[in-house]
Protein backbone atom coordinates (compact mmCIF):
# COMPACT_ATOMS: atom_id res chain seq x y z
CA UNK A 1 0.00 0.00 0.00
CA UNK A 2 1.57 3.43 -0.82
CA UNK A 3 2.43 5.38 1.98
CA UNK A 4 1.08 9.02 2.23
CA UNK A 5 3.10 11.75 4.47
CA UNK A 6 3.54 14.79 1.77
CA UNK A 7 0.30 15.94 0.99
CA UNK A 8 -0.75 19.13 -1.74
CA UNK A 9 -3.97 21.07 -1.41
CA UNK A 10 -4.92 22.45 -4.91
CA UNK A 11 -7.02 25.59 -3.93
CA UNK A 12 -7.32 27.45 -0.84
CA UNK A 13 -11.15 28.31 -0.52
CA UNK A 14 -13.31 27.59 2.73
CA UNK A 15 -13.11 23.50 1.86
CA UNK A 16 -9.92 23.71 0.82
CA UNK A 17 -8.42 25.29 3.49
CA UNK A 18 -9.79 23.30 6.00
CA UNK A 19 -8.32 20.04 4.12
CA UNK A 20 -4.68 21.10 4.26
CA UNK A 21 -4.71 22.49 7.90
CA UNK A 22 -6.67 19.50 9.56
CA UNK A 23 -4.02 17.46 7.91
CA UNK A 24 -1.22 19.74 9.02
CA UNK A 25 -3.03 19.75 12.40
CA UNK A 26 -2.68 15.84 12.38
CA UNK A 27 1.45 16.13 11.94
CA UNK A 28 1.27 15.95 8.09
CA UNK A 29 3.81 18.33 5.82
CA UNK A 30 0.89 20.35 3.57
CA UNK A 31 2.10 22.47 1.14
CA UNK A 32 -1.44 24.76 0.23
CA UNK A 33 -1.38 25.57 -3.50
CA UNK A 34 -3.21 28.77 -4.94
CA UNK A 35 -3.28 31.07 -8.23
CA UNK A 36 -1.19 33.99 -7.34
CA UNK A 37 0.05 35.70 -4.26
CA UNK A 38 -3.01 37.39 -3.34
CA UNK A 39 -5.29 33.93 -3.01
CA UNK A 40 -2.06 32.70 -0.68
CA UNK A 41 -2.46 36.23 1.72
CA UNK A 42 -5.65 35.11 2.38
CA UNK A 43 -5.14 31.62 2.66
CA UNK A 44 -3.04 32.95 5.55
CA UNK A 45 -5.75 34.65 6.81
CA UNK A 46 -7.99 31.57 7.05
CA UNK A 47 -5.27 29.11 8.50
CA UNK A 48 -4.56 31.10 11.47
CA UNK A 49 -8.41 31.99 12.02
CA UNK A 50 -8.81 27.87 11.66
CA UNK A 51 -6.09 27.69 14.53
CA UNK A 52 -8.30 30.12 16.97
CA UNK A 53 -11.45 27.79 15.87
CA UNK A 54 -10.02 24.43 17.09
CA UNK A 55 -8.83 26.21 20.32
CA UNK A 56 -11.96 27.98 21.14
CA UNK A 57 -14.16 24.34 19.57
CA UNK A 58 -11.80 22.45 21.81
CA UNK A 59 -10.33 19.84 19.15
CA UNK A 60 -8.30 17.57 21.22
CA UNK A 61 -5.04 18.87 21.58
CA UNK A 62 -5.77 22.34 20.07
CA UNK A 63 -4.48 23.95 23.12
CA UNK A 64 -1.26 22.34 23.84
CA UNK A 65 0.40 23.58 21.31
CA UNK A 66 -1.05 21.63 18.41
CA UNK A 67 -3.27 24.22 16.74
CA UNK A 68 -0.05 26.83 16.32
CA UNK A 69 2.35 23.72 15.27
CA UNK A 70 -0.40 22.72 12.69
CA UNK A 71 0.80 26.29 11.49
CA UNK A 72 4.37 25.51 10.86
CA UNK A 73 3.42 21.95 8.91
CA UNK A 74 1.61 24.15 6.15
CA UNK A 75 4.13 25.72 3.18
CA UNK A 76 2.30 28.27 0.53
CA UNK A 77 3.37 27.96 -3.10
CA UNK A 78 1.73 29.65 -5.88
CA UNK A 79 4.38 27.45 -8.40
CA UNK A 80 1.96 24.15 -9.06
CA UNK A 81 4.96 22.48 -10.28
CA UNK A 82 6.90 23.18 -6.93
CA UNK A 83 3.68 22.51 -5.33
CA UNK A 84 3.33 18.82 -6.45
CA UNK A 85 6.87 18.00 -6.39
CA UNK A 86 6.77 16.13 -3.35
CA UNK A 87 3.49 15.14 -2.91
CA UNK A 88 2.29 11.52 -1.85
CA UNK A 89 -1.27 12.81 -2.35
CA UNK A 90 -2.96 15.69 -4.09
CA UNK A 91 -6.30 16.38 -3.23
CA UNK A 92 -8.42 18.98 -5.79
CA UNK A 93 -10.31 21.52 -4.70
CA UNK A 94 -11.31 24.07 -6.96
CA UNK A 95 -13.81 25.64 -8.21
CA UNK A 96 -16.78 23.51 -9.62
CA UNK A 97 -16.36 23.78 -13.50
CA UNK A 98 -15.32 20.90 -15.29
CA UNK A 99 -13.19 22.20 -17.81
CA UNK A 100 -11.24 24.28 -15.23
CA UNK A 101 -10.71 20.86 -13.24
CA UNK A 102 -9.91 19.32 -16.38
CA UNK A 103 -6.95 21.65 -17.31
CA UNK A 104 -5.68 21.47 -14.13
CA UNK A 105 -5.42 17.32 -14.20
CA UNK A 106 -3.37 18.06 -17.61
CA UNK A 107 -1.07 19.83 -15.82
CA UNK A 108 -0.77 17.77 -13.11
CA UNK A 109 -0.33 14.51 -15.17
CA UNK A 110 3.46 16.52 -16.63
CA UNK A 111 4.66 17.97 -13.03
CA UNK A 112 3.67 15.42 -10.65
CA UNK A 113 5.97 12.54 -9.61
CA UNK A 114 4.23 8.92 -11.38
CA UNK A 115 3.59 7.83 -7.98
CA UNK A 116 1.38 10.79 -6.77
CA UNK A 117 -2.16 9.76 -6.31
CA UNK A 118 -4.68 12.69 -7.31
CA UNK A 119 -8.25 12.97 -5.15
CA UNK A 120 -11.19 15.41 -6.18
CA UNK A 121 -13.18 16.84 -3.35
CA UNK A 122 -15.63 17.56 -5.89
CA UNK A 123 -19.32 17.50 -4.49
CA UNK A 124 -21.08 17.52 -8.23
CA UNK A 125 -18.88 15.38 -10.59
CA UNK A 126 -17.96 12.05 -10.65
CA UNK A 127 -14.32 10.89 -10.67
CA UNK A 128 -15.46 9.05 -14.15
CA UNK A 129 -15.89 12.66 -15.87
CA UNK A 130 -12.42 13.63 -14.42
CA UNK A 131 -10.14 10.17 -14.72
CA UNK A 132 -8.81 10.65 -18.48
CA UNK A 133 -7.30 13.98 -17.51
CA UNK A 134 -4.97 12.54 -14.93
CA UNK A 135 -3.01 9.91 -17.42
CA UNK A 136 -3.32 8.01 -14.23
CA UNK A 137 -6.70 6.31 -13.75
CA UNK A 138 -5.60 3.52 -11.56
CA UNK A 139 -3.84 6.06 -9.24
CA UNK A 140 -7.49 8.72 -9.12
CA UNK A 141 -10.22 8.79 -6.81
CA UNK A 142 -12.40 11.12 -5.11
CA UNK A 143 -12.41 12.11 -1.14
CA UNK A 144 -15.26 14.46 -0.30
CA UNK A 145 -15.04 16.07 2.86
CA UNK A 146 -18.23 18.37 4.59
CA UNK A 147 -17.57 21.73 6.02
CA UNK A 148 -16.57 22.54 9.60
CA UNK A 149 -14.40 20.00 8.86
CA UNK A 150 -13.35 19.61 12.89
CA UNK A 151 -16.61 18.85 14.00
CA UNK A 152 -18.36 16.85 10.98
CA UNK A 153 -15.41 14.96 10.20
CA UNK A 154 -15.87 12.00 7.61
CA UNK A 155 -14.52 11.93 4.35
CA UNK A 156 -16.34 9.88 1.94
CA UNK A 157 -13.75 7.52 -0.61
CA UNK A 158 -15.11 6.88 -4.01
CA UNK A 159 -12.67 5.10 -6.55
CA UNK A 160 -14.09 4.88 -10.28
CA UNK A 161 -13.72 0.97 -11.86
CA UNK A 162 -9.75 1.95 -12.62
CA UNK A 163 -8.91 3.04 -9.42
CA UNK A 164 -6.26 0.04 -7.68
CA UNK A 165 -7.52 -0.85 -4.63
CA UNK A 166 -4.47 -0.12 -2.87
CA UNK A 167 -4.36 3.30 -4.10
CA UNK A 168 -8.00 3.34 -1.97
CA UNK A 169 -6.60 1.35 0.69
CA UNK A 170 -4.04 4.17 1.20
CA UNK A 171 -6.26 6.75 0.90
CA UNK A 172 -8.46 5.85 3.38
CA UNK A 173 -6.02 5.25 5.39
CA UNK A 174 -4.83 8.93 5.17
CA UNK A 175 -8.17 9.96 6.15
CA UNK A 176 -8.01 8.00 9.38
CA UNK A 177 -4.99 9.33 10.22
CA UNK A 178 -5.63 13.12 9.40
CA UNK A 179 -8.89 12.45 12.00
CA UNK A 180 -11.34 11.87 9.50
CA UNK A 181 -13.67 9.25 10.09
CA UNK A 182 -13.47 6.84 6.48
CA UNK A 183 -16.96 6.66 4.03
CA UNK A 184 -16.25 3.90 1.83
CA UNK A 185 -18.31 4.19 -1.21
CA UNK A 186 -17.57 0.82 -2.93
CA UNK A 187 -19.13 1.98 -6.48
CA UNK A 188 -19.64 5.81 -8.24
CA UNK A 189 -22.54 6.96 -6.63
CA UNK A 190 -23.76 11.28 -7.96
CA UNK A 191 -24.00 13.06 -4.26
CA UNK A 192 -22.09 10.34 -2.63
CA UNK A 193 -23.81 8.99 0.66
CA UNK A 194 -24.10 12.08 2.43
CA UNK A 195 -25.93 13.65 -0.35
CA UNK A 196 -28.14 10.71 -1.25
CA UNK A 197 -29.50 10.72 1.96
CA UNK A 198 -29.76 14.41 2.30
CA UNK A 199 -31.22 15.74 -1.05
CA UNK A 200 -34.38 13.47 -0.65
CA UNK A 201 -35.09 14.23 2.64
CA UNK A 202 -34.86 18.33 1.86
CA UNK A 203 -36.72 17.72 -1.36
CA UNK A 204 -39.87 15.81 1.05
CA UNK A 205 -39.87 18.20 3.64
CA UNK A 206 -39.84 21.47 0.44
CA UNK A 207 -42.57 19.56 -0.82
CA UNK A 208 -44.76 19.39 2.33
CA UNK A 209 -44.32 23.20 2.54
CA UNK A 210 -44.62 23.89 -1.21
CA UNK A 211 -47.57 22.18 -1.06
CA UNK A 212 -49.23 23.91 1.56
CA UNK A 213 -49.49 20.94 3.76
CA UNK A 214 -47.11 22.19 7.11
CA UNK A 215 -45.02 25.08 7.51
CA UNK A 216 -41.46 24.77 8.04
CA UNK A 217 -41.32 24.94 11.85
CA UNK A 218 -43.73 22.35 12.10
CA UNK A 219 -41.49 20.06 10.25
CA UNK A 220 -38.72 20.70 11.63
CA UNK A 221 -40.29 19.90 14.99
CA UNK A 222 -41.70 16.91 14.08
CA UNK A 223 -38.02 15.46 12.99
CA UNK A 224 -36.51 16.68 16.10
CA UNK A 225 -38.92 15.29 18.46
CA UNK A 226 -40.03 11.88 16.37
CA UNK A 227 -36.27 11.28 15.85
CA UNK A 228 -34.03 12.77 18.47
CA UNK A 229 -31.96 14.62 15.80
CA UNK A 230 -31.13 18.38 17.13
CA UNK A 231 -31.80 19.78 13.58
CA UNK A 232 -34.80 19.57 11.01
CA UNK A 233 -34.57 19.37 7.20
CA UNK A 234 -34.97 23.79 7.09
CA UNK A 235 -32.67 24.34 9.74
CA UNK A 236 -29.96 22.00 7.53
CA UNK A 237 -30.74 24.60 4.55
CA UNK A 238 -30.30 27.53 6.88
CA UNK A 239 -26.87 26.12 7.43
CA UNK A 240 -26.17 24.90 3.69
CA UNK A 241 -27.14 28.05 2.62
CA UNK A 242 -30.29 28.70 0.64
CA UNK A 243 -28.70 29.85 -2.24
CA UNK A 244 -26.91 26.85 -2.41
CA UNK A 245 -30.41 25.22 -2.37
CA UNK A 246 -31.45 27.61 -4.84
CA UNK A 247 -28.85 26.42 -7.26
CA UNK A 248 -29.11 22.87 -6.94
CA UNK A 249 -33.01 23.17 -7.22
CA UNK A 250 -32.78 25.49 -10.35
CA UNK A 251 -30.50 22.89 -11.84
CA UNK A 252 -33.27 20.03 -11.67
CA UNK A 253 -35.47 19.21 -14.59
CA UNK A 254 -37.80 18.28 -12.09
CA UNK A 255 -40.69 20.12 -11.60
CA UNK A 256 -41.07 20.37 -8.09
CA UNK A 257 -37.49 21.18 -7.83
CA UNK A 258 -38.18 24.20 -9.66
CA UNK A 259 -40.97 25.49 -8.46
CA UNK A 260 -39.13 25.41 -4.78
CA UNK A 261 -36.22 27.36 -6.52
CA UNK A 262 -38.96 29.84 -7.52
CA UNK A 263 -40.47 29.95 -3.58
CA UNK A 264 -36.67 30.18 -2.19
CA UNK A 265 -35.75 33.20 -4.86
CA UNK A 266 -39.29 35.36 -4.04
CA UNK A 267 -39.26 34.74 -0.09
CA UNK A 268 -35.60 34.47 0.69
CA UNK A 269 -33.04 35.08 -1.74
CA UNK A 270 -34.34 38.41 -3.33
CA UNK A 271 -35.06 39.75 0.10
CA UNK A 272 -31.57 38.86 1.44
CA UNK A 273 -32.17 36.06 3.33
CA UNK A 274 -29.25 33.55 2.70
CA UNK A 275 -29.10 31.31 5.69
CA UNK A 276 -27.40 31.21 8.81
CA UNK A 277 -24.59 33.52 7.05
CA UNK A 278 -26.68 36.08 6.62
CA UNK A 279 -28.44 36.17 10.32
CA UNK A 280 -31.53 34.97 8.32
CA UNK A 281 -33.08 32.32 6.72
CA UNK A 282 -36.10 30.42 7.50
CA UNK A 283 -35.10 31.08 11.24
CA UNK A 284 -33.59 34.27 12.15
CA UNK A 285 -30.54 34.20 13.93
CA UNK B 1 -64.47 26.32 20.39
CA UNK B 2 -65.75 22.75 21.99
CA UNK B 3 -64.43 22.03 25.33
CA UNK B 4 -62.60 18.36 25.88
CA UNK B 5 -62.59 16.36 29.37
CA UNK B 6 -63.89 13.25 28.91
CA UNK B 7 -61.52 11.11 26.44
CA UNK B 8 -62.69 8.07 25.32
CA UNK B 9 -60.31 5.62 23.25
CA UNK B 10 -61.25 2.90 21.07
CA UNK B 11 -58.82 -0.41 21.23
CA UNK B 12 -55.85 -0.74 23.91
CA UNK B 13 -53.10 -1.90 21.79
CA UNK B 14 -49.41 -0.99 22.38
CA UNK B 15 -50.59 2.47 21.15
CA UNK B 16 -54.12 3.26 22.00
CA UNK B 17 -53.08 2.37 25.77
CA UNK B 18 -50.03 4.83 25.32
CA UNK B 19 -52.81 7.39 24.11
CA UNK B 20 -55.22 6.81 26.79
CA UNK B 21 -52.66 6.66 29.71
CA UNK B 22 -50.81 10.39 28.28
CA UNK B 23 -53.61 11.77 28.70
CA UNK B 24 -55.05 10.27 31.79
CA UNK B 25 -51.77 11.25 33.45
CA UNK B 26 -52.62 14.99 32.15
CA UNK B 27 -55.68 14.57 34.16
CA UNK B 28 -58.26 14.21 31.80
CA UNK B 29 -61.01 11.72 32.53
CA UNK B 30 -60.62 9.01 30.31
CA UNK B 31 -62.53 5.30 29.15
CA UNK B 32 -60.60 2.88 27.48
CA UNK B 33 -62.37 0.60 25.19
CA UNK B 34 -61.80 -3.09 23.90
CA UNK B 35 -63.72 -6.01 22.61
CA UNK B 36 -63.91 -8.14 25.49
CA UNK B 37 -62.96 -8.51 29.13
CA UNK B 38 -59.69 -10.49 27.88
CA UNK B 39 -58.21 -7.52 26.08
CA UNK B 40 -59.33 -5.04 28.86
CA UNK B 41 -57.55 -7.50 31.38
CA UNK B 42 -54.28 -7.11 29.24
CA UNK B 43 -54.70 -3.13 28.80
CA UNK B 44 -54.87 -3.10 32.78
CA UNK B 45 -51.51 -4.82 32.45
CA UNK B 46 -50.29 -2.23 29.87
CA UNK B 47 -51.11 0.90 32.12
CA UNK B 48 -49.44 -0.91 35.30
CA UNK B 49 -46.21 -1.02 33.01
CA UNK B 50 -47.00 2.65 31.40
CA UNK B 51 -47.11 4.16 35.00
CA UNK B 52 -43.74 2.26 35.90
CA UNK B 53 -42.31 3.61 33.21
CA UNK B 54 -43.11 7.05 33.16
CA UNK B 55 -41.47 6.66 36.64
CA UNK B 56 -37.81 5.62 35.83
CA UNK B 57 -37.59 7.37 32.41
CA UNK B 58 -38.30 10.27 34.35
CA UNK B 59 -41.56 11.94 33.27
CA UNK B 60 -42.08 15.61 35.06
CA UNK B 61 -44.58 14.58 38.08
CA UNK B 62 -44.41 11.13 37.80
CA UNK B 63 -42.66 10.22 40.52
CA UNK B 64 -45.15 12.72 42.89
CA UNK B 65 -47.54 10.31 42.61
CA UNK B 66 -48.90 11.53 38.95
CA UNK B 67 -47.96 7.97 37.39
CA UNK B 68 -50.22 5.98 39.90
CA UNK B 69 -53.25 9.02 39.85
CA UNK B 70 -53.40 8.72 36.17
CA UNK B 71 -54.76 5.00 36.82
CA UNK B 72 -57.71 6.49 38.79
CA UNK B 73 -58.61 8.28 35.67
CA UNK B 74 -58.43 5.47 33.67
CA UNK B 75 -62.08 3.62 33.39
CA UNK B 76 -62.06 0.23 31.78
CA UNK B 77 -65.28 -0.81 29.53
CA UNK B 78 -66.03 -3.49 26.68
CA UNK B 79 -69.75 -2.28 26.06
CA UNK B 80 -68.98 0.51 23.23
CA UNK B 81 -72.22 2.39 23.81
CA UNK B 82 -71.29 2.97 27.81
CA UNK B 83 -67.59 3.77 26.86
CA UNK B 84 -68.80 6.94 24.66
CA UNK B 85 -72.10 7.91 26.59
CA UNK B 86 -70.29 10.98 28.50
CA UNK B 87 -67.32 11.38 25.65
CA UNK B 88 -66.26 15.15 24.20
CA UNK B 89 -63.56 13.25 22.05
CA UNK B 90 -63.52 9.70 20.96
CA UNK B 91 -60.37 8.67 19.38
CA UNK B 92 -59.89 5.04 17.52
CA UNK B 93 -56.88 3.08 17.44
CA UNK B 94 -58.19 0.36 16.26
CA UNK B 95 -56.44 -2.37 14.01
CA UNK B 96 -55.48 -0.60 9.95
CA UNK B 97 -58.57 -2.74 8.52
CA UNK B 98 -60.96 -0.15 6.36
CA UNK B 99 -64.11 -2.34 6.74
CA UNK B 100 -63.12 -2.96 10.69
CA UNK B 101 -62.83 1.33 11.32
CA UNK B 102 -66.00 1.97 8.75
CA UNK B 103 -67.87 -0.55 10.98
CA UNK B 104 -66.74 1.13 14.11
CA UNK B 105 -67.81 4.18 12.85
CA UNK B 106 -71.08 3.79 11.40
CA UNK B 107 -71.99 2.17 15.16
CA UNK B 108 -70.24 5.15 16.99
CA UNK B 109 -72.50 7.52 14.73
CA UNK B 110 -75.51 5.67 16.59
CA UNK B 111 -74.10 5.54 20.01
CA UNK B 112 -72.43 8.89 20.60
CA UNK B 113 -73.98 12.45 21.74
CA UNK B 114 -74.20 14.29 18.54
CA UNK B 115 -71.48 17.28 20.14
CA UNK B 116 -68.84 14.31 20.48
CA UNK B 117 -65.70 14.57 18.21
CA UNK B 118 -64.08 11.48 16.45
CA UNK B 119 -60.63 11.04 15.84
CA UNK B 120 -58.62 8.78 14.17
CA UNK B 121 -54.91 7.66 14.65
CA UNK B 122 -54.76 5.73 11.17
CA UNK B 123 -51.26 5.47 9.86
CA UNK B 124 -52.10 4.43 6.50
CA UNK B 125 -55.86 5.71 6.19
CA UNK B 126 -56.54 9.32 5.25
CA UNK B 127 -59.72 10.41 7.19
CA UNK B 128 -60.87 10.72 3.78
CA UNK B 129 -61.28 7.58 3.37
CA UNK B 130 -63.17 7.19 6.51
CA UNK B 131 -65.63 10.48 6.77
CA UNK B 132 -68.87 9.51 5.10
CA UNK B 133 -69.25 6.40 8.08
CA UNK B 134 -68.69 8.59 10.78
CA UNK B 135 -72.12 10.43 9.54
CA UNK B 136 -70.47 13.95 11.26
CA UNK B 137 -67.99 14.62 8.85
CA UNK B 138 -67.60 18.16 10.40
CA UNK B 139 -66.72 16.72 13.63
CA UNK B 140 -64.11 14.22 12.27
CA UNK B 141 -60.28 14.64 11.66
CA UNK B 142 -57.09 12.21 12.36
CA UNK B 143 -54.92 12.95 15.05
CA UNK B 144 -51.63 10.61 15.18
CA UNK B 145 -49.44 9.82 17.66
CA UNK B 146 -45.55 8.13 17.26
CA UNK B 147 -44.79 4.55 19.46
CA UNK B 148 -43.32 5.67 22.67
CA UNK B 149 -45.55 8.89 23.12
CA UNK B 150 -43.96 10.38 26.46
CA UNK B 151 -40.61 10.48 24.52
CA UNK B 152 -41.85 11.30 20.92
CA UNK B 153 -44.61 13.30 22.05
CA UNK B 154 -45.61 14.72 18.49
CA UNK B 155 -49.32 14.80 17.37
CA UNK B 156 -50.13 15.06 14.06
CA UNK B 157 -53.66 16.91 13.80
CA UNK B 158 -55.06 16.56 9.79
CA UNK B 159 -58.80 17.02 9.13
CA UNK B 160 -60.50 16.63 5.97
CA UNK B 161 -62.29 19.51 3.90
CA UNK B 162 -65.37 19.09 6.08
CA UNK B 163 -63.51 19.20 9.31
CA UNK B 164 -64.78 22.16 11.00
CA UNK B 165 -62.08 24.63 11.89
CA UNK B 166 -63.39 24.75 15.53
CA UNK B 167 -63.09 21.15 15.74
CA UNK B 168 -59.64 21.26 14.84
CA UNK B 169 -58.67 23.77 17.00
CA UNK B 170 -60.35 21.79 19.77
CA UNK B 171 -58.60 18.75 19.13
CA UNK B 172 -54.73 20.79 18.68
CA UNK B 173 -55.81 22.28 21.91
CA UNK B 174 -56.27 19.19 23.81
CA UNK B 175 -53.40 17.47 22.05
CA UNK B 176 -51.12 20.21 23.95
CA UNK B 177 -53.22 19.60 26.94
CA UNK B 178 -52.72 16.35 27.35
CA UNK B 179 -48.84 17.06 26.76
CA UNK B 180 -48.37 16.42 23.37
CA UNK B 181 -46.68 18.83 20.75
CA UNK B 182 -49.43 18.99 18.28
CA UNK B 183 -48.09 19.53 14.63
CA UNK B 184 -50.97 21.17 12.42
CA UNK B 185 -51.37 19.68 9.00
CA UNK B 186 -53.19 22.39 7.12
CA UNK B 187 -54.32 20.19 3.94
CA UNK B 188 -54.96 15.42 4.05
CA UNK B 189 -51.13 13.75 3.01
CA UNK B 190 -50.99 10.27 2.82
CA UNK B 191 -48.37 9.98 5.76
CA UNK B 192 -48.48 13.37 7.62
CA UNK B 193 -45.65 15.36 8.16
CA UNK B 194 -42.98 12.37 9.44
CA UNK B 195 -43.76 9.76 7.32
CA UNK B 196 -43.67 11.90 4.30
CA UNK B 197 -40.08 12.73 5.43
CA UNK B 198 -39.11 9.51 6.65
CA UNK B 199 -40.03 7.22 4.01
CA UNK B 200 -37.88 8.94 1.39
CA UNK B 201 -35.08 9.32 3.32
CA UNK B 202 -35.38 5.55 4.92
CA UNK B 203 -35.89 4.57 0.54
CA UNK B 204 -32.93 6.35 -0.12
CA UNK B 205 -30.64 4.73 2.51
CA UNK B 206 -31.99 1.29 1.49
CA UNK B 207 -31.37 1.74 -2.30
CA UNK B 208 -27.55 2.54 -1.08
CA UNK B 209 -27.41 -0.84 -0.02
CA UNK B 210 -29.29 -2.46 -2.62
CA UNK B 211 -26.64 -0.71 -5.15
CA UNK B 212 -23.89 -2.16 -3.26
CA UNK B 213 -22.67 1.71 -2.60
CA UNK B 214 -22.16 1.67 0.74
CA UNK B 215 -23.04 -0.73 4.38
CA UNK B 216 -25.52 -0.10 6.80
CA UNK B 217 -22.95 1.16 9.44
CA UNK B 218 -21.44 3.40 7.23
CA UNK B 219 -24.17 4.95 5.76
CA UNK B 220 -25.82 5.41 9.31
CA UNK B 221 -21.94 7.14 10.40
CA UNK B 222 -22.29 9.65 7.45
CA UNK B 223 -25.51 10.80 8.82
CA UNK B 224 -24.84 11.42 12.55
CA UNK B 225 -21.73 12.53 11.64
CA UNK B 226 -22.58 15.07 9.47
CA UNK B 227 -25.98 15.92 10.82
CA UNK B 228 -25.61 15.44 14.44
CA UNK B 229 -28.18 12.97 14.83
CA UNK B 230 -28.25 10.41 17.34
CA UNK B 231 -29.01 7.40 14.91
CA UNK B 232 -28.78 6.62 11.42
CA UNK B 233 -31.14 5.73 8.86
CA UNK B 234 -30.48 1.93 9.70
CA UNK B 235 -31.14 2.39 13.45
CA UNK B 236 -34.43 3.94 13.01
CA UNK B 237 -35.18 0.97 10.82
CA UNK B 238 -34.08 -1.57 13.56
CA UNK B 239 -36.75 0.56 16.43
CA UNK B 240 -39.66 0.78 13.74
CA UNK B 241 -39.42 -3.02 12.92
CA UNK B 242 -38.43 -4.84 9.78
CA UNK B 243 -41.43 -6.25 9.57
CA UNK B 244 -43.24 -3.33 9.41
CA UNK B 245 -40.17 -1.89 6.92
CA UNK B 246 -40.86 -5.15 5.06
CA UNK B 247 -44.63 -5.17 4.75
CA UNK B 248 -44.45 -1.54 3.61
CA UNK B 249 -41.86 -2.18 1.18
CA UNK B 250 -44.10 -5.17 -0.04
CA UNK B 251 -47.06 -3.10 -0.38
CA UNK B 252 -45.54 -0.52 -3.07
CA UNK B 253 -45.45 -1.13 -6.74
CA UNK B 254 -42.17 0.35 -6.68
CA UNK B 255 -39.15 -2.33 -8.31
CA UNK B 256 -36.50 -0.02 -5.81
CA UNK B 257 -38.96 -0.79 -2.94
CA UNK B 258 -39.75 -4.51 -4.27
CA UNK B 259 -36.21 -5.68 -4.15
CA UNK B 260 -35.64 -4.14 -0.50
CA UNK B 261 -38.67 -6.25 0.41
CA UNK B 262 -37.04 -9.72 -0.64
CA UNK B 263 -33.50 -8.25 0.67
CA UNK B 264 -35.19 -7.75 4.13
CA UNK B 265 -36.80 -11.03 4.16
CA UNK B 266 -33.81 -13.27 3.05
CA UNK B 267 -31.15 -11.62 5.25
CA UNK B 268 -33.36 -10.27 8.20
CA UNK B 269 -36.73 -11.61 8.89
CA UNK B 270 -36.31 -15.23 7.83
CA UNK B 271 -33.62 -15.23 10.49
CA UNK B 272 -35.89 -14.19 13.13
CA UNK B 273 -33.85 -10.72 13.02
CA UNK B 274 -36.73 -8.51 13.62
CA UNK B 275 -34.55 -5.34 14.92
CA UNK B 276 -34.52 -4.07 18.48
CA UNK B 277 -37.42 -6.15 19.41
CA UNK B 278 -35.79 -9.10 18.78
CA UNK B 279 -32.45 -8.18 19.77
CA UNK B 280 -30.85 -8.19 16.33
CA UNK B 281 -31.18 -6.47 13.06
CA UNK B 282 -29.10 -4.52 11.03
CA UNK B 283 -27.45 -4.57 14.61
CA UNK B 284 -27.01 -6.61 17.69
CA UNK B 285 -28.57 -5.34 20.70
Amino acid sequence: MPQIKNLTVLGTGVLGSQIAYQAAFHGFAVTAYDIDDAALEKAKGRFSQLAGIYVSQKVAGAADGKAEAALDNLRLSADLGDAVAEADLVIEAVPEMMELKRDIYRRLAELAPSTTIFATNSSTLLPSDLKESTGRPDRFLAIHYANNIWVQNIAEVMGTADTDPAVFDAVVEFARNSGMEPIEIAKEKAGYVLNSLLVPFLNAAAGLVLQGISSPDMIDKTWRIATGAPTGPFQIFDVVGLTTAYNISAASPDAGSQAFAAYLKDNYIDKGKLGVSTGEGFYKY
